[in-house]
C-alpha cells in the first residue's frame, strides 16, 4: 500500500538531459499553515526527487525558501553536482507555474552504522504519548491543515501558547508520528524537522508567521519504527532573525536528525 | 591599504551572461591545513564572489565540499536564483582546472538592526586574550599553514589535544583574530566557522582529517572591531558523522554568527 504521506510526496519522472533530471510532482493540498505548504513537506518533494535522481537517501540538506507554496502541480529539477562513490551531491530547484519556490542543495548517501558514541545528550525526557498534548486535545478551530496530517503529541506545558499561556521558554518538545502511521524514513525526516510550531512561541512573542529562510537537516541515522521524539528551541533573537534547532530522537534512544533553521522574527 | 585577508579572497569579475556572473580568484597558498586550503578560507573565496554578485553581505551560506583545494588559480561561478528587495539568493560553484571544489547556496542581505533580544546564552566564558594560548606560545612544528596566518588563542586547557592532554570534552574555545589585524567582516565570520581545530579533537579521539561534508554559517550582526570569542562543541558522534556548531560573539557581546558543520568521523 501506498501511505498518505508517500502519496503526497510522491514525483515521477519527467526526462534527463545531461546532469539534469526533471520530476512532476504536486504540493498536495491539507499540508498547510494558513493555506501555504509547511516548508519541511516541500523540502520532503524535492528531497524525495534528489534521493532518485542519487539513487540514495539524504545526509545533509539546506532548502532556501523563496516563495510561498499555495497546492498545486509542481516541477523538481535535479542537477547532479557530483556523484561518488560514497557520497553524491546535488541540487533541486522546485517550481510551480513558473516560480521557484524553494531551492535545494543536499549530499545524499547511507549513514556508515547505526553506532552511537553519545558525547552530550540524550533524548528528551517526554511522558509518554499518550500523556502528552494531541492537536485533537486542543479546542483550537485555527488548527492548520498540517497538523490533521499528523499526530504530533506536545509536552504538557508546551501546548500552552495556544490558549495564551507560553511556558515561558523558547521550546517546543513532543512526539512525531503521521496521522496514518507511516513509517518514518529519511524523507519523512525532512518534514518532521519543520513540523512543529515555532518555539519561539513559549516566550510570549506576538504570534505570527514566521518565514523561514533556510532549513538544513542532517539525517544521522534510519529511524526504527514508532513515534520519534523531538525538541526544538530558539536560543538567539537578533538582528529581526531567529534560529530554531532540532533533535529528532528514535525508539531505541539513536539521534536520527538534526536540523537547524534561520527565520524572520514573527511578523 | 589592502589587509592580507582581503588580498588572499579577492575576486575579479571575468565575464556576465544571464544570470550567470563569473569570477577570476584564486587559492592562495599558507592558508591550508596539510597541504590543502582551509574549508572557511575557501568558503570565503566564493562568498566574496556572491556578495558582489548580490550586492550585499551574507546573511546565511551552505558549502558542499567536493574536493581538496590545493593552491592555485580558481574561478567562481555565481548563479542568481533571486533577487528580492531584502533578500537576494544564489548559487556558486568554485571551480579550480576543471574541479569543481565547492558548490555553495546562499542568501544575502542586511540583518535589520544589531537589536539583540537573548534568550538563552551569552559569549563563552574565557580568560583575556593575552592569557589565553596562542599557537605561537606551543611547540608545534606540524602547525597548519593557516594558524600562521591567524592569531587564534586557544582556553587554557583547550590546546591540550596538541600535546596529548585532551580536555576529556568536545569543546574548542578560545579567541578569533587575523596575524596582520585585520577587522573581520562577514566573509570574514566564513572562515572563522572553520578556522579551529575540530572540538572532537579534544575528546582523546585518535588525531585525524576530519572531513567537511556541508559547512552552514549564519550571519546574525556585523563584528565590531576586537578579536572574536568563539565556541565550538560536538555533541553527537553517530553512523560516522560528527556535528560541530559554532558560536562567535563580538567584543560588544553580540552573537555574530552561528555555524554548523557536518564532518566525516576523523580518519
Amino acid at each position: 500500500m501506498t501511505y498518505l504521506f508517500e502519496a503526497a510526496t510522491a514525483v515521477e519522472p519527467a526526462g534527463v538531459a545531461g546532469g539534469v533530471r526533471r520530476y512532476r510532482g504536486e504540493v498536495h493540498d491539507g499540508w498547510d499553515i494558513g493555506g501555504n505548504a509547511n516548508g519541511g513537506y516541500v523540502l520532503a518533494i524535492a528531497g524525495r526527487a534528489m534521493a532518485d535522481a542519487m539513487g540514495r537517501p539524504p545526509l545533509t540538506v539546506t532548502a532556501h525558501y523563496l516563495a510561498p507554496a499555495p497546492p498545486g502541480p509542481c516541477e523538481v529539477v535535479v542537477t547532479t553536482v557530483r556523484d561518488g562513490r560514497r557520497l553524491a551531491t546535488c541540487t533541486a530547484a522546485l517550481v510551480q507555474g513558473g516560480t521557484e519556490l524553494i531551492r535545494v542543495l543536499g549530499t545524499f548517501g547511507v549513514p556508515a552504522d547505526r553506532g552511537m558514541h553519545h558525547l552530550d545528550g540524550g533524548p528528551p525526557d517526554l511522558p509518554p504519548y499518550d500523556e502528552c498534548i494531541g492537536s485533537a486535545d486542543v479546542d483550537d478551530p485555527e488548527l492548520p491543515g498540517l497538523m490533521r496530517r499528523l499526530a504530533v503529541r506536545l509536552r504538557p506545558g508546551d501546548a500552552g501558547f495556544r490558549s495564551g499561556e507560553p511556558a515561558g521558554r523558547a521550546e517546543m518538545a513532543g512526539w512525531f508520528a503521521f496521522a496514518t502511521e507511516t513509517p518514518i524514513d529519511q524523507i519523512g525526516l525532512l518534514l518532521v524537522a519543520d513540523a512543529f510550531a515555532p518555539a519561539v512561541f513559549n516566550t510570549g512573542v506576538p504570534f505570527g508567521w514566521v518565514p523561514t529562510v533556510e532549513l538544513t537537516v542532517h539525517v544521522r541515522a534510519v529511524p526504527t519504527p514508532g513515534p520519534l521524539r523531538c525538541l526544538f528551541r530558539t536560543r538567539f533573537v537578533a538582528g529581526g532573525m531567529l534560529e530554531e534547532d532540532g533533535e529528532i530522537w528514535d525508539a531505541s534512544d539513536a539521534l536520527v536528525a538534526q536540523s537547524r533553521q534561520l527565520a524572520l522574527t514573527p511578523r
